[in-house]
Protein backbone atom coordinates (compact mmCIF):
# COMPACT_ATOMS: atom_id res chain seq x y z
CA UNK A 1 0.00 0.00 0.00
CA UNK A 2 1.00 3.64 0.29
CA UNK A 3 0.19 5.86 2.38
CA UNK A 4 -0.02 9.88 1.70
CA UNK A 5 1.23 11.35 4.94
CA UNK A 6 2.25 14.47 7.18
CA UNK A 7 3.86 13.68 9.97
CA UNK A 8 1.70 16.21 12.18
CA UNK A 9 -1.61 15.58 10.73
CA UNK A 10 -3.75 13.61 13.21
CA UNK A 11 -5.96 11.89 10.62
CA UNK A 12 -3.17 10.83 8.64
CA UNK A 13 -1.30 9.31 12.12
CA UNK A 14 -4.59 7.68 12.80
CA UNK A 15 -4.13 5.35 9.92
CA UNK A 16 -0.27 5.13 10.30
CA UNK A 17 -1.31 3.34 14.01
CA UNK A 18 -3.97 1.18 12.09
CA UNK A 19 -1.20 0.13 9.29
CA UNK A 20 1.77 -0.49 11.92
CA UNK A 21 -1.14 -2.17 14.36
CA UNK A 22 -1.87 -4.70 11.69
CA UNK A 23 1.35 -5.03 10.55
CA UNK A 24 0.61 -3.63 6.93
CA UNK A 25 3.45 -2.08 4.99
CA UNK A 26 2.83 0.84 3.15
CA UNK A 27 5.45 3.28 1.57
CA UNK A 28 4.80 6.87 2.60
CA UNK A 29 4.58 10.00 0.09
CA UNK A 30 4.71 13.48 2.53
CA UNK A 31 2.64 15.73 1.25
CA UNK A 32 3.42 18.81 3.49
CA UNK A 33 1.08 20.96 4.22
CA UNK A 34 2.50 24.47 4.75
CA UNK A 35 5.25 24.47 2.37
CA UNK A 36 4.04 25.97 -0.99
CA UNK A 37 0.36 27.28 0.29
CA UNK A 38 0.02 23.35 1.37
CA UNK A 39 0.90 20.35 -1.20
CA UNK A 40 -2.36 19.10 -0.44
CA UNK A 41 -4.09 21.86 -2.56
CA UNK A 42 -1.48 20.89 -5.53
CA UNK A 43 -3.77 19.64 -8.82
CA UNK A 44 -1.71 16.34 -8.47
CA UNK A 45 -2.87 15.84 -5.09
CA UNK A 46 -6.24 17.01 -5.76
CA UNK A 47 -6.38 14.36 -8.55
CA UNK A 48 -6.07 11.99 -6.22
CA UNK A 49 -7.96 13.27 -3.43
CA UNK A 50 -10.38 16.11 -4.18
CA UNK A 51 -11.13 17.14 -0.21
CA UNK A 52 -7.30 18.07 -0.33
CA UNK A 53 -6.88 16.65 3.06
CA UNK A 54 -4.33 13.74 4.33
CA UNK A 55 -4.40 11.34 4.37
CA UNK A 56 -5.06 9.38 1.07
CA UNK A 57 -4.16 5.36 1.19
CA UNK A 58 -3.79 3.68 -2.19
CA UNK A 59 -4.04 0.13 -1.87
CA UNK A 60 -3.40 -1.56 -5.33
CA UNK A 61 -5.67 0.20 -7.72
CA UNK A 62 -8.16 1.55 -4.82
CA UNK A 63 -7.53 4.96 -3.79
CA UNK A 64 -9.15 5.33 -0.38
CA UNK A 65 -9.57 8.73 1.64
CA UNK A 66 -10.81 10.03 5.46
CA UNK A 67 -8.99 8.15 8.42
CA UNK A 68 -11.91 6.40 9.76
CA UNK A 69 -13.59 5.28 6.44
CA UNK A 70 -10.06 3.93 5.52
CA UNK A 71 -9.25 2.18 9.46
CA UNK A 72 -12.73 0.79 8.84
CA UNK A 73 -11.49 -0.88 5.58
CA UNK A 74 -8.28 -2.11 7.29
CA UNK A 75 -10.77 -3.39 9.77
CA UNK A 76 -12.68 -5.65 7.40
CA UNK A 77 -10.09 -6.61 5.53
CA UNK A 78 -7.07 -7.26 7.86
CA UNK A 79 -9.24 -8.57 10.87
CA UNK A 80 -6.58 -9.40 12.61
CA UNK A 81 -5.38 -8.09 15.67
CA UNK A 82 -8.67 -6.62 15.82
CA UNK A 83 -8.79 -2.73 16.35
CA UNK A 84 -12.96 -3.30 17.44
CA UNK A 85 -14.24 -5.27 20.21
CA UNK A 86 -16.68 -7.89 18.74
CA UNK A 87 -20.29 -7.42 20.31
CA UNK A 88 -22.00 -4.89 18.63
CA UNK A 89 -22.85 -2.50 22.04
CA UNK A 90 -19.30 -2.43 22.66
CA UNK A 91 -18.19 -1.55 19.15
CA UNK A 92 -20.66 1.08 19.17
CA UNK A 93 -19.32 2.56 22.17
CA UNK A 94 -16.08 2.16 20.66
CA UNK A 95 -17.19 3.87 17.35
CA UNK A 96 -18.92 6.92 19.60
CA UNK A 97 -15.65 7.50 21.22
CA UNK A 98 -13.81 7.42 18.20
CA UNK A 99 -15.96 10.05 16.19
CA UNK A 100 -16.36 12.01 19.46
CA UNK A 101 -12.67 13.06 18.40
CA UNK A 102 -12.93 12.88 14.80
CA UNK A 103 -16.36 14.76 14.60
CA UNK A 104 -16.13 17.01 17.53
CA UNK A 105 -12.77 18.05 18.56
CA UNK A 106 -10.46 17.91 15.70
CA UNK A 107 -12.42 19.25 12.75
CA UNK A 108 -12.70 22.39 14.71
CA UNK A 109 -8.86 22.92 15.12
CA UNK A 110 -7.48 21.63 11.72
CA UNK A 111 -4.85 23.55 9.85
CA UNK A 112 -7.57 24.90 7.65
CA UNK A 113 -10.06 26.34 9.99
CA UNK A 114 -7.40 27.85 12.11
CA UNK A 115 -6.33 29.46 8.88
CA UNK A 116 -9.87 30.86 8.30
CA UNK A 117 -9.77 32.39 11.85
CA UNK A 118 -6.30 34.56 10.66
CA UNK A 119 -6.62 34.84 7.16
CA UNK A 120 -10.52 35.57 7.15
CA UNK A 121 -11.41 36.69 10.69
CA UNK A 122 -8.22 38.12 11.21
CA UNK A 123 -8.08 36.86 14.84
CA UNK A 124 -5.10 37.21 16.61
CA UNK A 125 -3.00 34.28 18.14
CA UNK A 126 -4.51 34.16 21.54
CA UNK A 127 -7.73 34.03 20.30
CA UNK A 128 -7.03 31.17 17.84
CA UNK A 129 -5.55 29.54 20.69
CA UNK A 130 -8.57 29.62 23.28
CA UNK A 131 -10.89 28.52 20.22
CA UNK A 132 -8.07 25.48 19.93
CA UNK A 133 -8.36 24.65 23.60
CA UNK A 134 -12.10 25.32 24.07
CA UNK A 135 -13.05 22.09 21.68
CA UNK A 136 -10.56 20.37 22.93
CA UNK A 137 -11.75 20.51 26.73
CA UNK A 138 -15.12 20.58 26.25
CA UNK A 139 -14.32 17.12 24.45
CA UNK A 140 -12.13 15.73 25.98
CA UNK A 141 -14.33 16.43 29.62
CA UNK A 142 -17.03 14.74 27.85
CA UNK A 143 -14.91 11.29 27.14
CA UNK A 144 -13.09 11.48 29.99
CA UNK A 145 -16.34 11.37 31.90
CA UNK A 146 -18.52 8.59 29.58
CA UNK A 147 -15.20 6.27 29.47
CA UNK A 148 -14.45 6.39 32.97
CA UNK A 149 -18.22 5.68 33.30
CA UNK A 150 -18.80 2.88 31.42
CA UNK A 151 -15.06 1.70 30.94
CA UNK A 152 -13.19 2.10 34.40
CA UNK A 153 -10.89 -0.22 35.20
CA UNK A 154 -9.81 -1.00 31.91
CA UNK A 155 -6.18 -0.93 30.10
CA UNK A 156 -6.89 0.85 27.43
CA UNK A 157 -10.45 2.95 26.67
CA UNK A 158 -12.43 -0.39 25.64
CA UNK A 159 -10.80 -3.62 26.97
CA UNK A 160 -6.80 -5.15 27.60
CA UNK A 161 -6.09 -4.34 23.68
CA UNK A 162 -6.19 -1.16 21.53
CA UNK A 163 -9.01 -0.25 19.39
CA UNK A 164 -10.24 2.84 17.37
CA UNK A 165 -10.92 4.88 20.04
CA UNK A 166 -7.49 4.87 21.28
CA UNK A 167 -6.30 5.43 18.07
CA UNK A 168 -8.48 8.71 18.04
CA UNK A 169 -6.94 9.57 21.17
CA UNK A 170 -3.72 9.14 21.20
CA UNK A 171 -3.53 12.08 18.41
CA UNK A 172 -5.91 14.49 20.46
CA UNK A 173 -3.73 14.11 23.31
CA UNK A 174 -0.55 14.89 21.41
CA UNK A 175 -2.33 18.42 20.11
CA UNK A 176 -4.00 18.62 23.17
CA UNK A 177 -0.42 19.73 24.95
CA UNK A 178 0.72 21.13 21.94
CA UNK A 179 -1.92 23.71 22.94
CA UNK A 180 -0.69 23.40 26.87
CA UNK A 181 -4.16 21.96 27.61
CA UNK A 182 -3.66 20.46 31.31
CA UNK A 183 -4.37 17.13 31.23
CA UNK A 184 -4.40 16.37 34.82
CA UNK A 185 -8.69 16.05 34.76
CA UNK A 186 -8.31 13.41 32.40
CA UNK A 187 -6.73 10.60 34.03
CA UNK A 188 -8.73 8.13 32.68
CA UNK A 189 -7.97 9.29 29.21
CA UNK A 190 -4.32 9.77 30.18
CA UNK A 191 -4.09 6.07 31.11
CA UNK A 192 -5.31 4.56 28.05
CA UNK A 193 -2.25 7.01 26.24
CA UNK A 194 0.53 5.48 28.35
CA UNK A 195 -0.51 1.70 27.62
CA UNK A 196 -0.92 2.98 23.76
CA UNK A 197 2.51 4.48 24.08
CA UNK A 198 3.83 0.85 25.31
CA UNK A 199 3.26 -0.86 22.31
CA UNK A 200 5.36 -0.01 19.02
CA UNK A 201 2.83 0.31 16.86
CA UNK A 202 1.60 3.60 18.37
CA UNK A 203 5.44 4.80 19.82
CA UNK A 204 6.56 4.13 15.67
CA UNK A 205 3.60 6.38 14.68
CA UNK A 206 4.60 9.23 16.29
CA UNK A 207 4.76 11.73 14.42
CA UNK A 208 8.57 12.54 15.54
CA UNK A 209 9.43 9.26 14.04
CA UNK A 210 8.13 10.22 10.30
CA UNK A 211 10.54 10.63 7.64
CA UNK A 212 8.96 13.94 6.59
CA UNK A 213 9.54 15.04 10.29
CA UNK A 214 12.30 18.36 10.55
CA UNK A 215 15.16 17.46 12.31
CA UNK B 1 -36.32 2.09 21.28
CA UNK B 2 -36.08 5.24 21.97
CA UNK B 3 -34.47 8.63 20.28
CA UNK B 4 -33.31 11.54 22.31
CA UNK B 5 -33.86 13.84 19.10
CA UNK B 6 -34.12 17.19 17.72
CA UNK B 7 -36.34 18.26 14.71
CA UNK B 8 -33.73 20.09 12.87
CA UNK B 9 -30.29 18.21 14.12
CA UNK B 10 -28.64 17.17 10.92
CA UNK B 11 -27.26 14.11 13.20
CA UNK B 12 -30.52 13.33 14.51
CA UNK B 13 -32.40 13.72 11.21
CA UNK B 14 -29.30 10.97 9.78
CA UNK B 15 -30.18 8.26 12.62
CA UNK B 16 -33.95 9.23 11.84
CA UNK B 17 -34.03 7.72 8.02
CA UNK B 18 -31.77 4.82 9.64
CA UNK B 19 -34.21 3.95 11.95
CA UNK B 20 -37.08 4.39 9.38
CA UNK B 21 -35.39 2.39 6.61
CA UNK B 22 -34.82 -0.27 8.31
CA UNK B 23 -38.31 -0.36 9.88
CA UNK B 24 -37.35 0.28 13.55
CA UNK B 25 -40.16 1.61 15.84
CA UNK B 26 -38.27 4.67 18.50
CA UNK B 27 -39.96 6.88 20.82
CA UNK B 28 -39.38 10.42 20.23
CA UNK B 29 -37.48 12.55 22.95
CA UNK B 30 -37.82 15.72 21.91
CA UNK B 31 -34.45 17.60 23.18
CA UNK B 32 -34.90 21.44 22.13
CA UNK B 33 -31.46 23.37 21.56
CA UNK B 34 -32.48 26.77 22.06
CA UNK B 35 -34.91 26.35 24.70
CA UNK B 36 -33.90 27.44 28.01
CA UNK B 37 -30.53 28.08 26.74
CA UNK B 38 -30.19 24.26 25.34
CA UNK B 39 -32.00 21.45 26.57
CA UNK B 40 -28.57 19.34 26.10
CA UNK B 41 -26.78 20.98 28.08
CA UNK B 42 -29.36 20.26 31.43
CA UNK B 43 -27.88 17.73 33.79
CA UNK B 44 -30.75 15.20 33.25
CA UNK B 45 -29.75 14.67 29.66
CA UNK B 46 -25.69 15.14 30.69
CA UNK B 47 -26.34 12.16 32.66
CA UNK B 48 -27.95 10.31 29.37
CA UNK B 49 -25.52 11.77 27.16
CA UNK B 50 -22.16 13.76 28.59
CA UNK B 51 -21.69 14.69 25.58
CA UNK B 52 -24.47 17.12 25.49
CA UNK B 53 -25.41 16.89 22.20
CA UNK B 54 -28.19 15.01 19.84
CA UNK B 55 -28.98 12.12 19.16
CA UNK B 56 -29.52 9.49 21.79
CA UNK B 57 -30.40 6.69 21.11
CA UNK B 58 -31.70 4.07 23.85
CA UNK B 59 -31.76 0.22 23.01
CA UNK B 60 -33.00 -1.26 26.40
CA UNK B 61 -30.38 -0.66 28.80
CA UNK B 62 -27.53 0.48 26.12
CA UNK B 63 -27.67 4.15 25.52
CA UNK B 64 -25.93 5.05 22.35
CA UNK B 65 -24.07 7.86 21.49
CA UNK B 66 -22.77 9.96 18.05
CA UNK B 67 -24.94 9.41 14.98
CA UNK B 68 -22.45 7.71 12.62
CA UNK B 69 -21.72 5.08 15.80
CA UNK B 70 -25.48 4.61 16.00
CA UNK B 71 -25.74 3.75 12.08
CA UNK B 72 -22.91 1.31 12.16
CA UNK B 73 -24.71 -0.38 15.20
CA UNK B 74 -28.30 0.01 13.44
CA UNK B 75 -26.47 -1.94 10.32
CA UNK B 76 -24.66 -4.70 12.46
CA UNK B 77 -28.05 -5.36 14.42
CA UNK B 78 -30.66 -4.82 11.56
CA UNK B 79 -29.00 -5.45 8.90
CA UNK B 80 -31.60 -5.53 5.91
CA UNK B 81 -32.37 -3.81 4.17
CA UNK B 82 -28.46 -2.76 4.12
CA UNK B 83 -26.61 0.93 4.04
CA UNK B 84 -23.69 -0.51 3.80
CA UNK B 85 -22.55 -2.32 0.03
CA UNK B 86 -21.13 -5.58 0.87
CA UNK B 87 -17.47 -5.44 -1.02
CA UNK B 88 -14.78 -3.65 1.23
CA UNK B 89 -13.78 -1.11 -1.23
CA UNK B 90 -17.59 0.14 -1.62
CA UNK B 91 -18.03 0.41 2.07
CA UNK B 92 -15.06 2.49 2.63
CA UNK B 93 -16.16 4.80 -0.40
CA UNK B 94 -19.35 5.10 1.17
CA UNK B 95 -17.89 5.54 4.81
CA UNK B 96 -15.57 8.04 3.02
CA UNK B 97 -18.22 10.19 1.35
CA UNK B 98 -20.26 9.99 5.22
CA UNK B 99 -17.68 11.03 6.49
CA UNK B 100 -16.38 14.43 4.75
CA UNK B 101 -20.26 15.68 5.26
CA UNK B 102 -20.15 14.30 9.45
CA UNK B 103 -16.37 15.00 9.99
CA UNK B 104 -15.45 18.18 7.56
CA UNK B 105 -18.63 20.10 6.68
CA UNK B 106 -21.05 19.65 10.11
CA UNK B 107 -19.02 19.80 12.74
CA UNK B 108 -18.09 23.71 11.34
CA UNK B 109 -21.50 24.54 11.31
CA UNK B 110 -23.24 23.02 14.39
CA UNK B 111 -24.97 25.19 16.32
CA UNK B 112 -22.66 25.20 19.49
CA UNK B 113 -20.28 26.53 16.58
CA UNK B 114 -22.03 29.20 15.26
CA UNK B 115 -22.48 30.63 19.13
CA UNK B 116 -18.84 30.90 19.52
CA UNK B 117 -18.68 32.77 16.71
CA UNK B 118 -21.54 35.35 17.50
CA UNK B 119 -21.33 35.24 21.54
CA UNK B 120 -17.36 34.49 22.07
CA UNK B 121 -16.03 36.00 18.82
CA UNK B 122 -18.41 38.71 18.16
CA UNK B 123 -18.79 37.99 14.54
CA UNK B 124 -22.02 39.67 13.00
CA UNK B 125 -24.75 37.46 11.38
CA UNK B 126 -23.04 38.35 7.85
CA UNK B 127 -19.61 36.60 8.90
CA UNK B 128 -20.94 34.13 10.02
CA UNK B 129 -23.16 32.94 7.03
CA UNK B 130 -20.53 33.09 5.24
CA UNK B 131 -18.49 30.94 7.37
CA UNK B 132 -21.20 28.55 7.00
CA UNK B 133 -21.45 28.29 3.50
CA UNK B 134 -17.80 28.52 2.86
CA UNK B 135 -17.25 24.96 4.38
CA UNK B 136 -20.93 23.84 3.19
CA UNK B 137 -19.38 24.95 -0.47
CA UNK B 138 -15.47 23.65 0.04
CA UNK B 139 -17.03 20.17 1.29
CA UNK B 140 -20.07 19.74 -1.43
CA UNK B 141 -17.57 20.61 -4.48
CA UNK B 142 -14.64 17.85 -3.48
CA UNK B 143 -18.08 15.74 -3.23
CA UNK B 144 -19.68 16.55 -6.19
CA UNK B 145 -16.21 15.82 -8.36
CA UNK B 146 -15.57 12.84 -6.32
CA UNK B 147 -18.55 10.64 -6.73
CA UNK B 148 -19.56 11.80 -9.96
CA UNK B 149 -16.30 10.86 -10.72
CA UNK B 150 -16.36 7.13 -9.14
CA UNK B 151 -20.00 6.44 -9.26
CA UNK B 152 -21.13 8.76 -12.38
CA UNK B 153 -24.50 6.75 -13.25
CA UNK B 154 -25.50 5.54 -9.65
CA UNK B 155 -29.25 6.67 -8.96
CA UNK B 156 -28.26 6.85 -5.31
CA UNK B 157 -24.33 8.10 -3.84
CA UNK B 158 -23.10 4.66 -4.55
CA UNK B 159 -25.72 2.27 -6.12
CA UNK B 160 -29.31 1.68 -6.63
CA UNK B 161 -30.85 1.69 -3.00
CA UNK B 162 -29.62 4.08 -0.71
CA UNK B 163 -26.33 3.99 1.56
CA UNK B 164 -25.06 5.93 4.94
CA UNK B 165 -23.55 8.36 2.52
CA UNK B 166 -26.73 9.41 1.07
CA UNK B 167 -28.03 9.43 4.85
CA UNK B 168 -25.85 12.10 5.78
CA UNK B 169 -26.55 14.40 2.15
CA UNK B 170 -29.86 14.57 2.49
CA UNK B 171 -29.87 16.98 5.66
CA UNK B 172 -26.28 18.26 4.40
CA UNK B 173 -28.29 19.38 1.31
CA UNK B 174 -31.34 20.62 3.91
CA UNK B 175 -28.96 23.03 5.41
CA UNK B 176 -26.84 24.54 2.58
CA UNK B 177 -30.66 25.28 1.20
CA UNK B 178 -30.91 27.38 4.51
CA UNK B 179 -28.20 29.44 4.21
CA UNK B 180 -28.78 30.00 0.36
CA UNK B 181 -26.34 28.29 -0.97
CA UNK B 182 -26.99 27.20 -4.82
CA UNK B 183 -26.96 23.91 -5.59
CA UNK B 184 -26.81 23.79 -9.32
CA UNK B 185 -23.38 22.96 -9.52
CA UNK B 186 -24.05 20.43 -7.68
CA UNK B 187 -26.11 17.87 -10.22
CA UNK B 188 -24.98 14.80 -9.13
CA UNK B 189 -25.48 15.53 -5.37
CA UNK B 190 -29.05 16.81 -6.26
CA UNK B 191 -29.84 13.40 -8.20
CA UNK B 192 -29.46 11.55 -5.17
CA UNK B 193 -31.17 13.91 -2.97
CA UNK B 194 -33.97 13.37 -5.76
CA UNK B 195 -33.96 9.39 -5.28
CA UNK B 196 -33.62 9.42 -1.24
CA UNK B 197 -36.95 11.61 -1.02
CA UNK B 198 -38.85 9.19 -3.08
CA UNK B 199 -38.48 6.91 -0.24
CA UNK B 200 -40.79 7.09 2.60
CA UNK B 201 -38.15 6.46 5.25
CA UNK B 202 -36.33 9.75 4.06
CA UNK B 203 -39.38 12.12 3.73
CA UNK B 204 -40.64 11.03 6.85
CA UNK B 205 -37.63 11.56 8.49
CA UNK B 206 -37.68 15.16 6.99
CA UNK B 207 -37.90 17.59 10.11
CA UNK B 208 -41.34 19.43 9.00
CA UNK B 209 -42.70 16.12 9.61
CA UNK B 210 -41.39 15.99 13.51
CA UNK B 211 -43.44 15.71 16.76
CA UNK B 212 -40.88 18.36 17.92
CA UNK B 213 -41.36 20.52 14.94
CA UNK B 214 -43.15 24.18 15.41
CA UNK B 215 -46.67 24.11 13.77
Amino acid sequence: MELYDYYRSSAAWRVRIGLRYKGIEAIPHGVHLLRDGGEQHAQAYRALNPFGLVPTLVDGKEVLTQSMAILEYLEETHPAPPLLPRDPVARAQVRSWAQAIACDIHPLNNLRVLQYLEQELHQPEDVRRAWYRHWVILGLEALECEIARVRPDDRFCWGETPTLADVCLVPQLYNARRYEVELAPYPRLCRAEAACYELEAFSLAHPDRQPDAPR
